[in-house]
């Protein structure tokens, strides 16, 4: 098994031959579009990423913000992404009568699209460099909670000043660990409707035990329609939808969002994270139990409880990949050996002096940060409850928009009004008994491991019992109202105060504390950022390095061949097919949660069973990039990312293709599909025309 | 609510009027039979408990040495138990083809019966006092370790002594924590078979999901019964078989084995403990998760992990209930108070000065407990696999067995050894790739908690990943073949060297370490044991009180009456019908675990639907009492206790009888589904005549 050190670069867009040595055989990197690894492509592949061709590709991509990825595939602002990304939109819309997250939806005609509730869709424009900018505002001398104000003033001043002038969403983003700021404007949809998407069951088809596996048999898609002023969207950028696909060995590219990588973290930093990860899985299944448990007493539950379920166990899976990972000696053999050779040359050299003091400097900060964590200061997570959010975004938004932009904490800064506002109107249905459960569990969680007898757990709980608390609170509380929210918003501290809420007021009592952990953290962040960017500059001139940052759920490109691997001595084919899904379900006796949707037992016969279904590339994705379009060599669409293999889970560390695999629906299964399952020949001859009618 | 303090005494028989007085309106208790509530029974009830009805009940009662409680219930040694008491046989008999755990079992004839694989049965034939001969063997101011030592070594001798001379196992029993030293003997029984068993779908209706609550509609009973010299056991003492069954206002009794309880422990000792549960909770919920996942990937994975999930998902709710309980300052604020007031009365007094003493011996031990705890000593819980477990009897039988018997580990000693012999022969299935799954995520879980860096998880890693370790020690251990461990048990050490087993020297590694933090607890339970002893001596000198002693898995006797309860204000009724259980699964739409089995959907039209099925009664229980018999004023069997509700969970801090209740299966229920469901005729006509043919 090879593993390999992600070398870094601040700003060079040129590939030097010193790395392309060391990562030709992988089909590594999640590439900056402004620094795309076109010597890499054209040497291995022979192939030219010309600026037109990236360009097109960024602009037909999508952010969800909801935590996805997606693609536009006609002129008239269709749009197609995950079941799994759709699945919060599908969740707020349901009803006890209408369970569109289960069943599935279809919308005939434009008219039956129903819009989503608080969904944000972002496209990158155009990205502009600010790294001098923001770090001429940052003394260089000051400590780390002045420099962190201090470059927190300066992003917030840039986004605004970008917002007010282009009217595009603008944020500055950093990249290489803050060895550049980038200024990246998106054009924002926030009118977004539900125009398909099948029954759950089969997008998520073999449900947790069979996520993150391959072979895979899930139709896991779902299509939206990006509108402006009440009609749909008009877009130049869209993708050619293949209705031939992808074959075996072919050359794809998949443009999306990949949500975060530790690949440049140092050795000791990465095995901070190692000590936290048991605490988070620890969470994670005990919310998971309690979910399933709440799930198997009424449909009604189940219904309720299903998107939050979904994405614990999603992450529950994750997580326990990422840690079986960190606990195997080889994943971080290859980093040690790198980083010490590194520090080898680092050393005895004046200039370079910071870069290696950085390295204790990062242990120190990740100390500072576990001994908050072993001091069991569990305020700042909040209760795993909506109703909590939104106590506590009202009482900060009275006490931060006052403060001038620069000085406010991140999240209500000017440039983030708008998606804030949407979240914090959002009309999304919320159930006092789901709640109460929730909250009363999260109490629980507080006093178990903050400890009862802790002064602000006491003051948390009230005299009550974790459940008869959480019951005053939420049957008390009004902030489930939306025009109680929207009049204590524009009405400010004074009349979030007046309101006497008792949900807020717990918000207010946590409060401090809250912000004091935060704080620690975001200081600490400082420091870590800091010293990575001194890494980073000592990287560029000793090694000469190019490469990509790590992932940070901003618009990349990767590349590789679709292809199969082995497991345990056995091949695991590239592709299945339609076939494939039926012989899974009678092999595992139709049980759930492989049983079949009636449409599809029903419609069996008029499918074409060998049309390709799903099936793997190299591609470097990573969670975030659920719903990236898969394109070929023209650029067209040739399937959708929904999953990586299991192997793939440890790329959060280190990228490695001997069996790590992203895995996609084919394009031609989604035509099949909505053909002769579903009868959508409208949707289905829009995909293949690239417009409407 | 209603809380009160049970008081406590040595060795008085009598009930004096201060006390009845205190628990007039509650029928509480777990009292002993040589130590039975006659003057309350007479007063309350107008019941005369004689000599000749305590003991018949007491000899037709049977103890499950797999933690459960039966009775016979025929001369010819028909015994009936729950079927989650026998669940744990019928899963060993289980194969890929033959899932008796299921789908039930059912013998026509005695030849067609099947012998459990290692089970045990008692049947308490006498109880004598030892407290003085025990005392008399340890010096009063020896320290905790030698008191311990020398407790040990007088306990071993008494109970050898016994079971040379009557052949009988003989157990010394502490009761009152201390306070009390008593011999019981056991008729033993191991040669047990299975005679009927009811498909697990319809014995645990409802799941996990209605598990702990009422109403319920579970028919949770297995038959059994006891052979000796290859015949079935011809006993004198069997409980008739009520065909009528229970009524509503019915004084009933429950005689059966509670497992534990902490109702006399102090106010901080209970604190203590309110630590530790979180951290239990989260390791039973993380293994819960693991086994869900798991067994949702094969049907034979489910199969497999089938009795495991069980009772992971059993102890997860009783323990949450128990955890909700020690969160609400309602259950303790009772118990604060009494406690506050006994010890302001030993105050000033010098005679007391010991038990006044002996509360903080008891917080002082507690934190040394918990000290044990924070530094993550966590070696000693073993690695939840039962390779493990069978290596590292086999190394310590061979350390312990040379020793004199009065110095071995108590599961070594000789009165212990036909028990532990029976365990470790037993030809129990066990898989490979189960027994990968559990033990890579407890040394996952060990990795997490004690730290990798920590020196004795890396060697007990040995440079692996968790996964990788698990394979080699399960795939390289012969500890699964009996001829094996057979072989090693009669070699002694020596054999067990040479046999360079990787599993059994996985054990050696961290036997000293786990020897280590027993000697601790074993040390501090040493000291906890003297002190509860003396607050128990100023009680009887103080109060005069009269009671029972804390549960402690031997035979017990609750009385109550069969009466329902009022939840949210809506009157839950004692009884459920079988015509109920067919609305239950109407209205959760026969989705599992809601679902009937195929022969209650057959066979519904025969059955008397207004057949009383399951009710509830005020009895005092807990875990432990499951399969126990309710009997009546005549000592007939009307039912069989199979849970608690989730408001009796409390019970095991303090017994409350507003809405906790006992849940059984009524008698009428047993013979008609017997008859008309499984078509069992001989076996109905055994249970009316009370004998075979």
């Amino acid at each position: 098994m090879m593993i390999k050190l992600t070398l870094r670069r601040a700003l060079l867009a040129l590939l030097l031959p010193g790395l392309a040595a060391a990562t030709a055989r992988a089909d590594e990197g999640m590439w900056l579009f402004n620094q795309p690894p076109r010597e890499l492509l054209r040497e291995r592949y022979q192939f030219d990423a010309s600026e037109a061709w990236l360009d097109h590709l960024q602009k037909s991509s999508v952010r969800f913000n909801s935590g996805g990825s997606g693609s536009f595939v006609s002129a008239d602002g269709l749009l197609i992404s995950n079941h799994h990304v759709g699945a919060d939109a599908l969740q707020k819309l349901g009803t006890r009568e209408k369970n569109y997250l289960r069943d599935g939806f279809y919308a005939r005609t434009p008219a039956e699209e129903i819009k989503c509730l608080d969904l944000e869709l972002n496209v990158l424009q155009s990205v502009e460099d600010v790294t001098a900018r923001v770090n001429a505002a940052v003394p260089p001398e000051a400590t780390a909670s002045a420099a962190f104000a201090a470059r927190r003033k300066i992003i917030a001043a840039i986004e605004k000043e970008s917002l007010d002038r282009t009217g595009l969403r603008s944020d500055v983003v950093s990249l290489w660990e803050g060895g550049a700021y980038q200024l990246y404007r998106y054009q924002r949809y926030t009118d977004v409707r539900i125009v398909f998407a099948p029954e759950q069951q089969i997008a998520f088809y073999g449900g947790d035990p069979d996520n993150f596996e391959y072979p895979r048999y899930d139709l896991d898609i779902c299509l939206f329609r990006a509108y402006e002023n009440g009609q749909p969207a008009h877009v130049k950028d869209f993708l050619k939808f293949s209705p031939a696909g992808a074959r075996e060995g072919d050359l794809v590219f998949v443009s999306g969002h990949p949500g975060h990588t530790d690949r440049s973290r140092t050795v000791a930093d990465v095995a901070a994270s190692r000590n936290l990860l048991p605490f988070n899985l620890d969470r994670t299944k005990q919310t998971e139990v309690l979910l399933t448990s709440w799930s198997a007493r009424s449909e009604e539950n189940a219904r309720r409880a299903k998107e939050d379920l979904f994405r614990l166990q999603n992450s529950r899976k994750r997580s326990e990949g990422l840690y079986a990972g960190l606990l195997d000696p080889k994943l971080l053999a290859g980093k040690t050996r790198a980083e010490a050779d590194f520090k080898a040359r680092l050393a005895g050299k004046p200039e370079f002096a910071g870069a290696l003091a950085a390295y204790d400097k990062i242990a120190a900060a990740d100390q500072v940060l576990w001994t908050q964590f072993q001091n069991k200061r569990f305020i700042d997570l909040g209760f795993n409850c909506a109703s909590f959010d939104l106590a506590r975004t009202l009482l900060r938004a009275g006490d931060e928009r006052p403060k001038p932009n620069g000085e406010r904490l991140t999240e209500y800064s000017e440039a983030k009004r708008q998606s804030l506002e949407l979240t914090l109107f959002s009309d999304q249905p919320l159930y006092p008994d789901y709640e109460i459960l929730k909250l009363a569990n999260s109490l629980t969680f507080l006093a178990g491991h903050m400890g009862v007898e802790d002064p602000l757990v006491q003051q948390v709980l009230a005299g009550k019992s974790p459940r008869e608390r959480a019951t005053e609170l939420v049957q008390g509380t009004q902030v489930r109202d939306v025009a109680f929210r929207k009049r204590l918003y524009a009405g400010g501290a004074s009349a979030v105060a007046a309101a006497n809420d008792p949900m807020i007021e717990l918000a207010r009592l946590v409060d401090p504390e809250s912000r004091a952990e935060r704080k620690v953290r975001d200081d600490q962040d400082e420091i870590i950022h800091q010293s990575y960017a001194a890494i980073a500059r000592a990287k560029v001139a000793l090694l000469g390095t190019a490469g990509y940052p790590d992932a940070t759920f901003t618009l990349r490109l990767a590349f590789g061949t679709v292809k199969g691997y082995a497991e345990e001595g056995q091949p695991v084919p590239a592709f299945t097919t339609l076939a494939g899904l039926y012989e899974r379900a009678r092999e595992m006796k139709n049980r759930p949660p492989f049983d079949l949707p009636a449409t599809w037992e029903k419609r069996r016969a008029h499918l074409q069973l060998d049309t390709p279904y799903n099936f793997v590339s190299t591609c470097d994705i990573i969670g975030g990039n659920s719903g990236s379009p898969v394109v070929n060599r023209a650029g067209e669409f040739v399937g959708i990312i929904f999953d990586g293999n299991l192997q793939g889970l440890p790329w959060n560390y280190a990228f490695n293709d001997e069996q790590g695999r992203g895995v996609a629906v084919e394009s031609a299964a989604i035509v099949e599909a909505l053909d002769h399952v579903y009868g959508a020949k409208p949707l289905v001859r829009e995909l293949l025309d690239g417009q409407r009618k």
